[in-house]
């Protein structure tokens, strides 16, 4: 009887969901396990393990293989909870859950039955960013916007919901993220005019708990017009659709397809939101709040506490949707800053702000390239655009050339590693060029909504697309910059052994040096790798595993098939040669140093 | 002027075509390339390289990878001519070639235009035994029977043939094979009511030199019925055609889709015939001459020297086209036979033969479990066939169990290793056995000629479905036997260094010792394998190098999305838990020992 009311009593405080899930909270401090897809609450993708180390991790050798058997790109990474490794596939979204304890073996597959029409409204490549792990359930969120709750031992179906609507091109790419006792999930479509949201889903049974959207009402966004804060002033009623012209907020984007944070104590959730439609400037008057957006919600209600728009009004498509890492003590110029998110934007700017109020500390180019605005204004957080690259100003029909960064910013959806250790964010980054020529386009469900021809080059005098960094956050300076023939399109490792990993384009998983991003260790695996390196210990043996599989936006032209220069919104031209060195397939990779 | 008259006498020297081809004689005897598919003319599969020996073989790792962008059965294996690599995909029958001073970098990639139509009437999956090479060409025998020369140099098609027709069933899988001025290929489609035939084109144009068909006139057999001899006789007239009744020989099948070998003194080449058509014995009286059959023909002329049919009046589909091995000084009893030939065939018996005069020497069990004959008869040539296994005595309609070996026999395309330091021949094999149901089938041009249903399954009283053996030719018998959970699909490779490599079903490379078959290594790659393994150097250092890639028959279950049990020719319920253990996806991996 005693024992009853303990479970009751339990799963009442779980119930409120006001405080963070607990097993999950401890897991993700483990680092032996890696149970959610950017390592921990505060997107660190830092590991404690410190077998591998800056001497030895030369000696690292590939231990077991996997292939999934599906072709396109590969992104997001391996869990690993407890001695089961769980992976995933791009569209059609299988799950494989893998025995450690006889590498290779599976445990359990799933493969969910979903209309493949639904390829032809996926903006850029079938990818999906990893399921998410809590109380025994996977869950996995399918690119028709299925969201799925699977038995983690058995692999059968615990609950299912429906998050959006393919037909209105709707779809799903991001991982989903347990906070509390709740999944949230956000949407992808910001090319077919969408309205973006993120919604909360309770863990035990699938039910909507909270939806929130980027535009629209201040009910829709969940806005409080007095309390919720943006650079330091309440919001005021309808902060949205006053930056919109009539109805057009209702197709207006600002999709929520990258990543989550949670900072448990302050019980917030963050994250970014897309572009607004359409591509064309022109034809949307406005700031289009809260595209481009950071957003910090409280975790329980939905309720926005304080939002930063970077990019108002954007006329580049420089999705605000990458990672927030949670950094704590941060020194930023004489102030030590307790509780500090550091944002490292499509737009090229990097940006460090405080996370309990969304004041903006620092916002400083991570590529010197960047050249469509001088600066940030730190009083107002506006950029200061350059007139000669505003697709606006340029205008209609009109090709604008030479901006930089090109529309898949100087930094995508690969997320970057931060080391408490060297105080230092590691950065997957870009370093491509464009020309865009926006031209009037019509609204119809379901149908693209872009409005912009594109083409993509490196910047004038170089011919690396891509350079993996190190930048200083409280200073706002690149602290080393190491260049890569192709953008580094794979989500960054950094562990305590003084090294940081991350995959290329090519196909080669590769150590640099924290202090110096000297190569220390490269091995060419199957397939150009846009997966995102995680680590972990098997028997007490770290262990580091990467997807290989190329595809994303940046290898769109081999992932579909396209050829044209400017197919594949603009990105096939850049990247063309990348068949010269890698084709497509999707494999496990697991590292380890020999016994 | 005289420059000139020494290369119109070179020319006139190759065009006689008598003598083998001299840079390709040689090439195929330096250890540091792999320019034929089984590595020389004798189909070895034997390496002098002996940097990995059985000491060290134990830290052999992989080096770099390659993954194909194709999913299906990866058979064959990788060419080295110099400082490239040369890999081959199944349809759509990719080909690459890698620079190896720079892993991974794609010189050129050829991928012809096939109507897809063609994978419906391909029995065994979509598989490819690769290419050949010779004088700077890439000889590729396509799926849809199409031929091709391309320049080694460039990837620039050089001729282009037409070998059959794919509307009437006639398919293609085999690597063709350089001899001379002349490149031979043969031809699929045994269970489409083909007819079997084997053909050289000319090496510099690609117009046809000759053809001989397995089954037909003495013209088109290219048969002497008074020098073509059969177990120390001449056939005499008409010895194919007084086989069959009627008109049953035009459909008779016979096809040649498995190795060839070529003897440079003797100027014979070497190959088997496949399985007659239809697979109901009950419909066929006779014994289907020239079906299941080794043929020694003349490499100039086509004509046949000699033949020795394995299997007449075929019953299980024992397809007489595994490799022939060609031994020279073999001790066999108190003989010593100077110019042997060894074929492990698929009805369960390794065979050895003079393979000057096609005199039978040995005809002896390589699985213990083989039941449907007692023995060979060393006189007749003849099996003595087991009535209770006879699916012929058992009758149409009747389903006749227990048959060991199953259709695939104790072997097949898998093709083994002879090493001559060890005199002995690694052989990868099948433990399976059958249920064969043969039922009344009628003859349309293009659709399946099978008339069988057939269910696979362990021997009784055993959980593998594979041994990898060492067999003496000499005496019969087996060294040593090394059980595997499936059947060994992938073609060994022996060293001077004592070890010899083959992969399995589940995705491991491993290396066995020669002496007692004792596991030094193991690697998990990322598919299933059935693909052969190779060496060379590069710099010279010692690489193997295999392609991964679940499929074959064995694996055409998850190859082509089948479920049903006696799907797939009845290879789906014997196979079906390898998909617990590997999926689809062709990569290459290089290993190599660590610096
Ligand atoms: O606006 C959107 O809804 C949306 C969705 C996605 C996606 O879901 O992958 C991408 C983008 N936009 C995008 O702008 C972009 O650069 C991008 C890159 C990738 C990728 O995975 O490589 N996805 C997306
Ligand atoms: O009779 C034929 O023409 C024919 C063709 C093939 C082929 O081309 O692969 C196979 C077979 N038969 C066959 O009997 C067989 O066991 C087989 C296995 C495989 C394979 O690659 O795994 N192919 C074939």
């Amino acid at each position: 009887m005693l024992r009853r009311v303990a479970l009751a009593c339990a799963l009442a405080v779980t119930a409120t969901g006001a405080s963070a899930n607990p097993e999950l909270l401890r897991m993700q401090r483990d680092p032996n396990q890696w149970v959610m897809p950017n390592g921990n609450y505060a997107s660190w993708r830092y590991s404690e393990l410190n077998q591998i180390t800056r001497e030895n991790v030369g000696n690292l050798k590939p231990t077991w293989q996997f292939s999934t058997g599906v072709l396109r790109g590969h992104e997001g990474g391996p869990l690993v909870v407890g001695e089961v490794m769980y992976i995933h596939t791009p569209f059609p979204n299988r799950v494989f859950a893998l025995d450690l304890n006889n590498p290779g073996r599976v445990l359990w597959r799933y493969e969910p039955t979903q209309d493949p029409t639904v390829i032809g409204v996926m903006c850029c490549d079938t990818v999906n960013r990893g399921p998410a792990y809590a109380d025994g359930k996977i869950i996995l969120s399918q690119a028709d916007t299925t969201v799925v709750a699977l038995d983690a031992k058995t692999g059968k179906e615990v609950w299912k919901v429906k998050n959006g609507d393919p037909a209105k091109g709707e779809t799903a790419t991001m991982a989903p993220m347990v906070f509390g006792d709740k999944v949230l999930i956000g949407i992808s479509g910001g090319e077919y005019g969408i309205r973006g949201h993120v919604t909360a889903y309770n863990l035990a049974d699938g039910k909507q708990a909270w939806r929130a959207y980027s535009v629209g009402t201040d009910e829709d966004i969940k806005f409080d017009p007095q309390k919720t804060m943006s650079m330091g002033q309440p919001v005021g009623a309808n902060s949205s659709i006053k930056t919109w012209e009539g109805d057009q907020w209702k197709m207006g984007g600002g999709s929520t397809w990258g990543w989550f944070s949670y900072d448990p104590d302050l019980n917030l959730i963050y994250y970014g939101s897309g572009n607004p439609g359409t591509w064309n400037p022109v034809q949307r008057p406005g700031d289009n709040k809260w595209s481009m957006t950071i957003f910090a919600r409280d975790a329980t209600t939905g309720v926005a506490k304080w939002v930063y728009q970077m990019t108002p009004h954007d006329e580049w498509d420089y999705d605000g949707v990458n990672e927030m890492v949670l950094v704590d003590n941060l020194q930023v110029g004489n102030q030590r800053v307790a509780k500090a998110l550091v944002h490292m934007d499509r737009n090229g700017f990097g940006y460090t702000l405080n996370r309990e109020n969304g004041q903006l500390m620092v916002a400083q180019k991570f590529d010197p390239a960047v050249n469509w605005a001088t600066h940030v204004d730190m009083e107002t957080g506006r950029p200061q655009v350059v007139s000669q690259y505003s697709t606006r100003a340029q205008g209609e029909d009109n090709n604008t050339k030479n901006i930089c960064p090109a529309a898949l910013g100087t930094k995508d959806q690969q997320p970057s590693a931060w080391s408490p250790k060297a105080s230092l964010l590691f950065v997957p980054t870009n370093h491509v060029c464009m020309d865009y020529e926006p031209f009037r386009v019509s609204y119809s469900a379901g149908q693209p909504f872009i409005g912009a021809t594109l083409s993509m080059y490196p910047p004038q005098g170089s011919d690396n697309l891509g350079n993996f960094i190190a930048w200083n956050p409280g200073s706002g300076k690149i602290a080393w910059s190491k260049p890569e023939r192709f953008s580094v399109w794979s989500g960054a490792l950094a562990t305590a052994g003084d090294v940081v990993f991350y995959g290329t384009l090519e196909g080669y998983l590769k150590a640099v040096d924290t202090k110096d991003g000297k190569e220390l260790f490269s091995y060419r695996t199957p397939s150009g790798i846009i997966g995102n390196v995680n680590t972990f210990t098997h028997k007490g043996k770290q262990y580091v595993a990467v997807m290989s599989g190329v595809g994303g936006w940046a290898g769109i032209g081999m992932a579909a098939g396209l050829q044209g220069e400017s197919e594949g919104l603009g990105a096939v031209g850049a990247y063309k040669s990348l068949s010269d060195y890698t084709q497509l397939g999707g494999v496990l990779t697991v590292f380890a140093l020999p016994n």
